[in-house]
């Protein structure tokens, strides 16, 4: 049962490859670091590994490893070559900040920059009026939010960028895990509105990814 | 089995008699105006009376009836004395309108004059940032929203009165006819909205009595 | 990413700042808590501040904060100004008490003294009706059950106060953690009852605090 | 593909067969119909069969028919022997009546007069308590109740009969077309109530006719 | 907020008090049995006492309980009078043990013998034809099944008693936490099956208790 | 927009080519039908084809067509060489009927000759245990059941053959339109029944065609 | 009540107003197309305009209005100046092409060309592999596909465009209506799909839009 | 309460005992296995027996069970007599294992042989395509995949043989612990696929052994 690095999946989608850690064991997941940590040309991304299993990686991994603790990412053999394109990460709560953080890092590995503009939820909308012309900057935006989600909704209205919604599983009854959050931005009435799945960053930086390497490189 | 007309209703809980004619047969339905019709002293409010359910009444019942088609509603003897509250409807979309005329007709029909103002969806934001100062006068807040729903949000971040918000179920997909809306209500994460049955425009209007017949009548 | 104090919000809306602690880690709550407590003359609600969490707080926070289990509450710098409007807090069983409780010290931070009417549930009616008249001097009344949730129905019917219910997630199998109550009290046939979201016993407090602004304070 | 009559069934399961007309094709029913007819000596059982599909029967067939359009039952060759147990039909709100008349219906025709007990619906709770004590009489208790079906709870807290409570789909929005009275019946905090499925006032009556028959009748 | 004791329940409902003991913490509950206790002349039902929870009871209250494991019930003070009716517990597969254990408990405490009969699901139906003679034996039955729950609709087409289905939890996937086991047993095409909520052996019991009473005892 | 007839999919995956009628325009249907109907030396079967738009199609294609109205199917050009392979379809009850002869259709086009086996639900075991000889002669199994939908379990107890569970959306309430038939024969307690989606009597057959096609025919 | 005609859209946001006429009453529509039909240099789209409401327009605005009968979808005033960009749209089924055409529709109206790419689902996955080189061309992508979405899965892993998927309420049963096909979009294990509501070409080609003014417009 | 050998089952149905070990408590399955331990001539399986469960198991037990961690199965007396069918086990993601190896072990188990292809979930359609002939060889396809489960569908558009689909619980957020793999596979456009109940491998095992029996073995 081989591992199989996916050496061109960068030229083929424009990706680098990413390994979700959860639902996998601490054997496995050993047997594949070090696998891919022989590869040391390849920059490799590893999502959802929580704290608890970093620490019970051999010391040495660690060492290899670039942990960041909030969004549960690690980062092998450094990032991507750089790329200036402007992305602009907006999270509506503090709770929503572990999913914005996993967009970040997921950007930042492939050689972006991101601006993160947080805590400007539409319950204080004036918050964000005040950060609008900084946003406007951006050319793709990412909107994290849970429990009401009208974030994408409010930024849809008054910017024209293509705009990433992310609804996270933050709140309690009948935010319903997330769900009410998707559904509120899938059925917002604002026009072209996209959405990723529950407190998926990484998904949406990878969908920014997909914008920027067909409009602004010229390698793919 | 007869209808029994509730006099008392109006002293114990301040509230008239409503008629739901959803779901009663015509027959049902003229044998209980006929019936109402004969206390002329008491003015009546009949909820979801469609326009081809109302054409079918006997012609001296339909003359009897003040029949607003767009909220389905009729009112029958009159309305109750005026009351001087303010209270303020506020509207999403053009597609909320039937249920936020739902609310004004009930309220109508209870001696207010509620104030609606239509169409500022947050998706628009500035168009609701231009009513704000009129909004600041009302003392009990109605906001009826589909889809995403994100109104009431927006106005409790803003302003202090009560709100009440009033699901719609306008939208496809994912819509879920008016839960969506419902839900991202109950789990916004502005303090204190309070939320009705979706297109309970009536409920929201009852709601509101209750709040002023507390605090402004002296004869409850 | 700096934690900002809205110190602006009880001029907006009348209702003062509060933190939910629940999905924060540790870290961070001591961050806030730290914070705040810089602001003395500004008094503090935490809410779903759970017992283990408390214990972990450093011993001179823990000291500075008046925290109840019960509720997972905790208060600090004082309460605002006494406020004389009668609020009353009605439960079915004693599984609601935690969220009845969130309620009382939400509106006793506020300045309230709210009456707490425990174990009146419908399925012992008779001990509903010989409470009925100590509810009958309530202008506010909160009304907690899960499962069938039928005390807010039987309330609004024999009562003319506004009725804020809050489903709670008691019961097992088909009470689906609340949603049974809370659908159940939306579709109630009575008249002019307001829900909030599944527990939510704080924003019930500041809901009923958005009547009292409007209604009972000269000064917002 | 001929439709068998199950003679046996009375001796079996002490229920006489019944025939649901919905979602067969007016061909099928007239075979069905027909063949019954020639067994005069045996009672049937007709259920949801619309006054529209009644009226396309051949003549002949309807005049051999008992139809009842409330409850869309037709009785054809005559009623089980008289039972004297007392059964108490009970419902919530008028939109129940053609549930409840289903009961009814079902039970006249296995012999018994049951008690039909309208409009008690705990949203006027003192109406229920003018029948109390009628309702001690009944042996068995069928309680018919929709949207929050608090009904059958207050009754068991009240009375010691069985009761069977018939959610039915009256309502919109959350009452989700019975789901929320059926979840609210079956996690009611009162003790030993039972329920059938939504609108299944025939299933009631069956539930009712296997406990008489178990317990009042020598022959079974 | 004193536990009181509802004396007068058994009078009102024929049906004694029985203490949830799931969800309330253990100060609460030892401030219970202590109270309870002093009514020596009362029995007493606990139900949903995990192993866990009984074990942390100080240990005269764990000498005064004869506790039962399997079925997480404990009684105080001896069971009511015994009673000779005869009642069957059906049980399709093991897992629904501690279900039909909880029904069998509750029968005990109330003075009744239950006839139990395991592992008879419909997958092995021979199983179930061997025990049908003894079936015949009972005046009511309960058939406590999860999964696919054909076990109620089997037996109602085989006799004829009253038949109370308890759906239960065990299962994975779509069997949906029981709420598919319960669909099942509603939407059955055999007439007349009743159904409590999931894992609901006690309120099994008690519905049985309600007829038993009506039918059987003088004293009610 | 040319309509592409698959010429090689019966080479590919031994299935003919079949079309799917409902939810197409009579316009694109009449394209399909007589750019198929050239192709005289292919079969082709048409699945969901309701009386009403069989009627409107030009007389000329009608009479080309086999049509069958009770399972809406229509052959053009006839049947596939016959199979020996014996299938029995059984049925739970006479709902159920339109879906079994979907399959049963399918099947007859494909060659096969299967024996359908109706009304041998499990409210009434006995019809099963009488048949059960004859349906030890069939190779494969199609179970067609809606409701509670036991009886694919008590067939998978008592034989050895493949069974394919088919659930339909008869039935009404917490019949949730096949979903609680669908979820009941896949949390099955007994073992290795597949299923298909709701109605799906066309997949059944396919799937049974893929068993004989793999295991009898050599020419695959 | 006017309409209000947001002259500004353009400019905020990138995106000509659209009016969405499925809910709207036809004297509404009038109203509305009559008031925009003054606007001679602003072009205007309508969606979801059904034929059937469509033909009870006055005849000199149906010749006003540009109408496509399977997008539903009419222009007024011409279409938006062209715009070089490669759009693809692909389609999984014949039963998605309203949906398809819907976007296509409105990709035009902005000035667009889109490449649409029919039946190429799946189950069929050697067709999708013949029109890959084609879809390389191609600067953003909208996969349309219900059921069990696969496409955009498919599409994903071999392309590296950004890739806007549209689940449509095709199919039956356990399609329920499109959610199963939009969580198995939202769900793909494929990196960055991005995900519109169910059966909204519109919202996809909205997207499409901003992502083609942001990185190829200069004038936005 | 003994637990019966059920040694008539394999000749029965000609599949073995199985013991699904997940709800048992320790004691109850020390009492089995002790008991069946005593028929050395009958082999047995033990199904979801965590590696936990396992290690608590007295020591000569653990002894003569062939425990597999990944599967958490047990084989107790060895295996049954080998049969050359072939089946290949087919699983999009590495999370998808400890199911295929459910499904492996269970055919083991009953003597077969079957292939298992790992990793060719169809976002990297190209990996699938080069094990195609391979795939060819298989008798009986299963197909494990979770989140968007496309893999079988493009399985059935490529291949004749029956396809057994195995949706697993792997993803998060719509992935809905896998009802959106479960329902993806059932709507799947492809012709003939069939469908287990979420992570059952043992049911497709049991499912591919009934069509092996009645196909291949003459001794059934």
């Amino acid at each position: 049962m081989a591992f199989l690095h996916d050496h061109d999946r960068l030229n083929r989608i424009g990706l680098p490859e990413a390994v979700l850690c959860e639902g996998k064991d601490n054997e496995s997941l050993v047997h594949i670091i070090t696998e891919l940590d022989e590869h040391k040309d390849s920059p490799f991304l590893f999502t959802r590994l929580s704290m608890q299993t970093h620490q019970q990686l051999p010391v040495h991994l660690q060492k290899h490893l670039d942990y960041d603790p909030v969004s549960a990412t690690a980062i092998l053999h450094g990032c991507y070559p750089e790329n200036s394109t402007q992305v602009a990460i907006v999270t509506a709560g503090t709770s929503d900040l572990r999913v914005a953080r996993e967009a970040e890092r997921t950007l930042y590995f492939m050689g972006l920059q991101p601006t993160v503009v947080t805590d400007v939820g539409v319950a204080g909308i004036w918050r964000l009026m005040e950060r609008l012309e900084d946003l406007r900057q951006a050319e793709v935006m990412i909107a994290v939010a849970g429990m009401d989600a009208a974030l994408p909704t409010v930024l849809a209205g008054l910017l024209h960028q293509p705009i990433i919604g992310v609804p996270t599983s933050t709140g309690y009854g009948v935010a319903h895990a997330g769900n009410t959050a998707m559904n509120a931005m899938l059925s917002s009435c604002a026009q072209g509105i996209l959405v990723t799945n529950i407190d998926n960053g990484f998904g949406a930086a990878c969908a920014a990814m997909r914008i920027i390497n067909t409009f602004t490189r010229e390698d793919v």
